[in-house]
Parts: structure tokens; sequence; C-alpha cells
């Protein structure tokens, strides 16, 4: 039997491998729904400069349908582009060089996907601009050819800004409200500024988040890293100015790249500098990109377009969502893997809870979105693991925590499940330095309140035969005895406790 | 900032999301590039009737280069269809209802994206058909656009119809090759008829496989169950077949569907036969998909479609790669997960070493594709676990092993690695009848052993005691010794042990 040769449109191939957009099952879709319309919320809410407020609404429907519905008050979604957003698949804003939550043109599509094929239900989407006003929609997906299908398309005006989509789909929402639950928890311990409202059935389940009114930095668009352009990428951009010189070229389309840099560059590459980009052989483009990697005259990377979740707001978040007495901020960076800056910062606190194990509890997260699974292989576990932390944790006494974020235009992911970073050496080295230096402070802390414990119980000795030789002088004086405890808890003054009893 | 709206190609977007096709390091990259040639060369042989031989090359080049090159003796790539089908991502052979192993038009084509945009080499095609003389092709990908370029094709004759194909990619071989390795070695124990050839750096490493010469049952594409049928699959038939009476729709487009059963079918879905495709509302269609779920009648779904390994194949590859002395081997099915016909067939086998942990070491497969990772989730591992070993296995004595089988029209994956199988319940309810009869059968193997191991004993006590009395007869004969051992080892005859010392 000879096979039939045909073409599929993207649509198709993720309808037939839902699992790899994390839709495998009926738990992993209400999940994965709930995810990308959340992350995209937060993406959208970057760029308003409010505080973003999302409200996500889960509800049980008849036979094993669930509708899921994720309103924020972010930017707004254009009017000409909202039918492809929700309704074309591998369509979204610009993938550019700049720290961003999801996954480009993939998420929300295929929640809408998935929605259509078990429930056949469009997806409802109401969104206002700042400058358009409210428009509400009912989208259906042309699988077939990738495009949407508008079933409907009116003006409803919002109070301000935002968006609110509903996709009903097929799943278990029993079975995945926990993992949803943790996913926003962990959410708001990296966008500590936001405030997320869970309802379930109607009733409100959980709010969480707004730990702090401090808006991040806004991560800035800038231009790509030279050491980050592969051959494809430099040939776009070469194809893109036949008419300017290759020297021109360099300067307008990488950062770190002036007149002086670029002339370096060229003669490393041994390219004439007045070249323009039509007159380039393969062979010439191929020796500029071999060049771009071994040129070392290149500053690093500008870090402006990373948007770390800060010291102040960090701490602020863990200590609002976990019991910790001891906090301790750090961060490295911005440093560079292949041309992509990065930044890792992390946080370690102790509990007063008893500790079970002899290694810190572990959460990773990756450009403000929190990695919940595939622990084992990660690069920040990996590392955790290096530290001998009975050198530093009081064994035993208290419950120790580690969270750790990476920030970078670029997430080496180790696999499909984007929940595991992979082994970059540079970026190992700095989440290694970085977690050595917070568990010297977790150290300096223990050993303070064991010697801090030590003085206390010693004054309490000395407190008790003050009172027997006060008593026993009295005694032998044949006298009242005198007042012991105020000269005692004078001595007391200084030690964070003043009481003697 | 007003973010840019903007469509990316397929090729554009696995090229970024690399990490979703299993490309997300040096390592994955060059075990992904085996792995997709490997299974499109298997699949490439199962139609062609012939004793599949595959020669898997990897050389060692400058600067992490590596080049992977996968030769079979295949059906060939149609001339017309070559460079599409390695230059053009969702590009494929047609998709339909029948077992096999590859992800549709990914596999390939995401290795030459990932080497040409690590390596800028083309990849490089020979290959030849039955009928059609043999070509050899230099292809790259146009990203952008996610069309072939053609930098050269000659005509190039092999000896036989086979496909061989060489791509250049930048991969850690090193820390590949134990795992190329083994699932190499894993899929011999799936495909025994296949012949495998590893060759590092020029160097036959290991050569695997053709345990057995008999060829396994070809599947058969057969038409889908109507249970299998979703409302986008209904939707289309209908589109494709508009003129057609919505009842004889049904009966050519679906298994298990005759003009009895399609007309108790519309019955139940309150539909008139006589109505043709064009003339079905949308509600009228919806109508019909649900009542293709709720239907009752329907036989379960043929399971020609399905090529399991069989009892013998699968015996003789255990024991071909396993130093094992008892081997068991079971089937369940074909039965049925949301109309998707499935076996589930074992081999539990028993080695002589000691057995440390208390239970059987687990080996999962699915459509003859070995399952390496994400184990712990697995359906199959769960089913395992159900299981009290200890009533079964002579504890510490034996090393256990099972070895499952998922053959199916569709593989439920957990999640995108496609590693892990889901909890359907049916695949779960037929796994644990599988292994529960396995496991019986060791017991009574165990048991066998113990008795025959005690009945021994006692016939070599007894013959000690015989010689005794035959010693103390004789002294008081004052004759010579009787010659006991023939009556002895008669004694012994039937016990797989005739010899007496």
């Amino acid at each position: 039997m000879a096979a039939v040769f045909n073409s599929i449109s993207p649509a198709e191939f993720f309808y037939r491998n839902r699992h790899m957009a994390g839709f495998g099952n009926a738990t992993l879709a209400v999940y994965s729904t709930v995810r990308e319309l959340v992350e995209n919320s937060l993406d959208a809410c970057e760029d308003s400069g409010r505080l973003p407020f999302i409200i996500v609404d889960l509800v049980d429907e008849s036979h094993d349908f669930v509708s899921v519905t994720v309103a924020d008050n972010g930017t707004g979604i254009p009017y000409q582009h909202v039918s492809e957003s929700f309704g074309k698949m591998l369509f979204g804003s610009k993938y550019d060089t700049r720290q961003k939550r999801g996954t480009f043109g993939l998420g929300a599509t295929m929640a809408v996907l998935y929605g259509q094929i078990t429930t056949e239900h469009a997806v409802e989407v109401h969104t206002q601009t700042g400058t358009s006003g409210g428009h509400a929609y009912r989208l259906l997906i042309d699988i077939e050819h990738n495009v949407p299908i508008v079933e409907s398309d009116s003006t409803l005006d919002r109070d301000g800004p935002g968006t609110t989509v509903t996709i009903h789909i097929k799943g278990d929402l029993k079975r995945a409200q926990d993992r949803i639950l943790e996913y926003l928890r962990m959410t708001t311990i990296v966008t500590p500024h936001a405030k997320v409202l869970l309802r379930i059935n109607r009733i409100a389940t959980a709010t969480l988040g707004r730990w702090t009114e401090q808006l991040p930095s806004v991560p800035v668009v800038s231009k790509p890293h030279p050491r980050a352009a592969d051959l494809e990428m430099l040939k776009r951009l070469i194809a893109e100015n036949k008419q300017k010189s290759v020297r021109s070229i360099l300067v307008e389309s990488f950062q770190q790249v002036g007149d002086h840099t670029a002339a370096r560059l060229l003669r490393h590459a041994a390219l004439d500098s007045r070249k323009v980009g039509w007159s380039l052989s393969r062979e010439e483009i191929s020796r500029l990109s071999a060049a771009l990697k071994s040129f070392d005259g290149f500053a690093r990377p500008d870090g402006s377009c990373l948007s770390p979740v800060g010291r102040d707001s960090f701490l602020t978040s863990v200590k609002s969502v976990f019991p910790v007495s001891f906090c301790s901020y750090g961060r490295r960076g911005p440093s560079e893997w292949e041309g992509n800056p990065f930044v890792v910062e992390g946080v370690l606190a102790s509990g007063d809870s008893v500790d079970e194990s002899d290694v810190p509890v572990l959460y990773r997260f990756a450009n403000k979105v929190p990695l919940l699974y595939d622990a084992s292989d990660d690069v920040f576990m990996k590392v955790l693991k290096k530290i001998d932390w009975s050198k530093y944790c009081v064994r035993g006494a208290r419950q120790v925590y580690v969270f750790v974020h990476l920030s970078s235009t670029r997430i080496p992911y180790r696999a499909a499940g984007k929940q595991s970073i992979a082994l970059v050496p540079e970026i190992e080295a700095e989440a290694l330095t970085l977690l050595r230096g917070l568990a010297r402070e977790l150290g300096k802390s223990a050993r303070e309140l064991g010697h801090r414990g030590r003085s206390v119980k010693k004054m309490h000795e000395f407190a008790k035969s003050f009172r027997l030789i006060a008593k026993f002088g009295a005694s032998l004086a044949e006298s009242d005895i005198p007042p012991t405890e105020r000269l005692i808890s004078g001595l007391f003054e200084g030690s964070d406790n003043g009481r003697v009893d």
C-alpha cells in the first residue's frame, strides 16, 4: 500500500497533538486553560501601568463541561487583532527581545481549539483598549485552514480597558482545582503587585496577592545582542536591509555595536565594511555569522529588557504567603548565556515549623511563571543539592525554603513541558554563587539565634543563684529578703528577654 | 508601547520552541534526531514486506558538530514528495486509522531545521522506491515561509529501495550515546525482526536485533470507529459528501456501521435517514455527533489496524536481550477506549541475578516505541504497583522484569514528552488483568522450583542411607558391596536430576 502524502494546518497539528500543548487529559486541560489565560492577562497588564486585577472564574457545567473565565484590567486587544489572536494558531503580538511569560501564538488559541472540539462552544471575548470602545465577540476556529470564524461581533463598552475571555471545555475541575490554586498562589510570589481572585462554582475560593503596590520595572524592548544572532536571524536582517552597508546593518540591528566595534568585528571577519547587503555571498554571510560568535569585543548584553521581581517585592511576597521568621534576598547579573541576558534572584526563608529533610524546599520560577513540575533535573535543583546545607541549617529546628527566579529574554527549557530549566553552565554558576551567599546569611542568623539562646540561658542560671545569695544573706542578717528582681532585670537589658521568672 | 501583531510559519514556531519537539539541548538534540529518523525508517519498512535493516552512523565532527546518518531498506520516498517530507513542517504521509510510530509531519523536519540553524548544513537524502530510480538531494528549509529549498537533486541509484538521511547538527554525542544505545536495544525488543547496526565514529559499536525472521502482521488501514469521531471529524465527512444521504455517509465513512446499524443510530438521533449532507443544520450535526457517543449498538472496533509484537516474537526478543530463565507472555484485547481499538501485551521474565527491590523492573512500550522517561505517573507503573508481588516473587531470589506494550490507533500520552501514558480506565483495567495473570504464572513457576528442589533433596538423603544399608548388609553377609548406583538412579527417573554423587 503506497502512503498518501499531504500537509496540515498548525491548528490541525495541535488538535492531533494536544498533549504537546498541555492538553493531554481532562485535568491538565482545565489547568492549562487557566494558566494560558492568566499569563496572557498578566502580560497584557505589564504595559498598562495599572496594578493588575485578575478574576478567575471556574464553573462546573453539565456532563463534565467546565467554563473557564479570566478577566483582567490590562491594555485590551486592538479591534483588528481579536479574531486572529484567538482564532488563528501561531498568531500573536510580535516576538521581541524582551522578557515575557507566554509561548508566542499558541496558548490561548490552543485552549479555544480544545474547547471547540470537546464542547462545540465558541470562545467569548470581551475586550476594550484605551483608544477603542469595547467589543464582544464569539469566535470559532476553522481547524482545517487555521482561520477564525467570527460568530458574532457587537460593540459593548466596559468600565475601562481590559479583556475577559470565557472558554468552555470538557475537563475535570475537581482534580484540577488544587493544582490551579497552587499555581495562582505561586504566581503572586513573583507578581506580588497583582491581585488574583479565584471563584469556583460562583463561590469566592481564594483572594491572593497585591502584597505590594509597587509596580515592577517595565521590561524595555531592546535590539538583540550580536552573540544571540544565529545564521537565520542574520540572513533576515541582511535581506531586510539590502541597500545598506554591512557596517550600518550591524550598528542598527544589534545592541552593544557602535561604529568602532562594527569596524573591529568586520576586520575580525575579514569583510569590507562598505559592502552592501545584497552583494554579500552566502559564504561571506556565514563567515560573518561565525565571527559574531568568536569575536570577543562585545560588551555584555543590556539587562533593561528584563524585569526581575526585586528585593523589596520578593521579600514582601514570600513573607505574605509563607509563615517565615528569617528572610534574605540575593541577586546575580545581568549576565549572559549565548547572548541572552539573564538575572537570577532568590529569597531564602526559614519558618518555625520543624524541618523534615536536610535540603531546603525549593520553589522555581522563570520569567515570573512558577515551575511546578519536573524539578528533578532542573538546574536550580542541581545547584541546591551541590550545597552542604547541614553547615548552615539548624538541622531539625527550622523549615527552610528557597525561592529562585530566572529572568531572561530566552528560557532554556529542558523539554516540552516547560517546567524545568536546562543545565546551562552560565546560569548554573550564577545560581550557585547566589544560593551560597543566601546559605551563609542563613548560617549567620542561625548562629546568632544559637548564641542569643545560650546567653539568655546563662543569665537565667545567674538569676537563680543571685536569688539564693540574696535569701542566704538575708537570713544571715536576720533581715527581710531584699528586692532582687529589679536588679536582675537590669542585668538583662540589651538581651531580648527582659522578664525573668 | 503598543504591541505589534503578526503571524509566523510552523517552521518558525518550532524553531523558536525547539524544546517542544525534544531539541531542548545538545544531548537531547542528538538523541531526538536518531530517534525520529529510526522511527521513520521502521515505519517505512513496515509496508515493504522485507526484514528491516537499519544502520545508524554517528560521527563527531569539528567544534561539537555531529553528523547523524540513518539508512534503511524500506519503501523509499516517492520522488515528488521528498523535498516537502524533509523541508516543510507539518507535511507527511496521510494520517490514517492505523498503528504507527512517529508524530505526523514533525520529527524528521524538526531535526533538519535544528541542523540547519546550528550548523548551516543542508540535509542529505538518498532514496529510491520500488518503481522510481534512486535520487540524491541536498535540502534546506525556508523557515520564514515553511517551504523547502532544494540545493541539489541528482539521479543516483541504490541497490534496491530504501532511504538514507544525513543530518549535521550541533550536539553532544558523548552524553547522548548511552541513551541512544539503550533506546535502540529496547527498540529491538518490540521490533525483533529488525536488525540495527550502530556505528560511532566509524567503529561498529553494537549490532542489535533480528532476534526472529518472522514478520509482524502489517496493520491494515481501516475506517474510524464511530465512537472515535468528534464533531470536527463528522463535519468534514459531511462536507466531503454533501450530495449523499446521511445514512450512506455513515455506512461508507465508519467501521461497524451497516445499513441496519445506521438506521437504528439515526432513529436514536431523531434524524431522517434520507436527509442529504448539505441539508443538515449545524444543530442536527451536533445532535448526530452526540448520538455517536451515546448510541450503544456499535460492535467494538476492529483490531486489524493494530500490530502487536505477538507471543513468539516477544518471548524470543526478551530472551535474546536479557539473561532470563523464566519467561511468560500474555495479551488482552482488542478492547476500546473512546472508540480507539487497543491491545495490551506483556512478557514477565525472571533472571538468576538477585532482586534488590520488591517490585519488578518495568519496561514500557507504545506502538513499538520504547518509553524511557517519566515512568512515575504512567498507567503501567500504577498497575504494577497495585499488585502485591511478594505473593508471587521468590523475594530476594530472582530479578523479575515486566515488559508491557500498548498498541493503539491513538496513544493517550500524558504530556508533551510522549514518554508516559495517561490513566485511561479501559487501558488500566486490561493492563491489571494482564499483569495479574503473568504474576500468577511467575508464582506457579516459583512454587514448582521450590517443590522440585525439596524432592531432589529428599532423594539424595534416601540414596545416602541406601548406600549405608547396602554396605552394612554386605559386611553382615561378609560379601562385596552390591552395585547400588543403578538401583538408586532408577528411583530418580522422572526427577530432573538423574545423576547422584
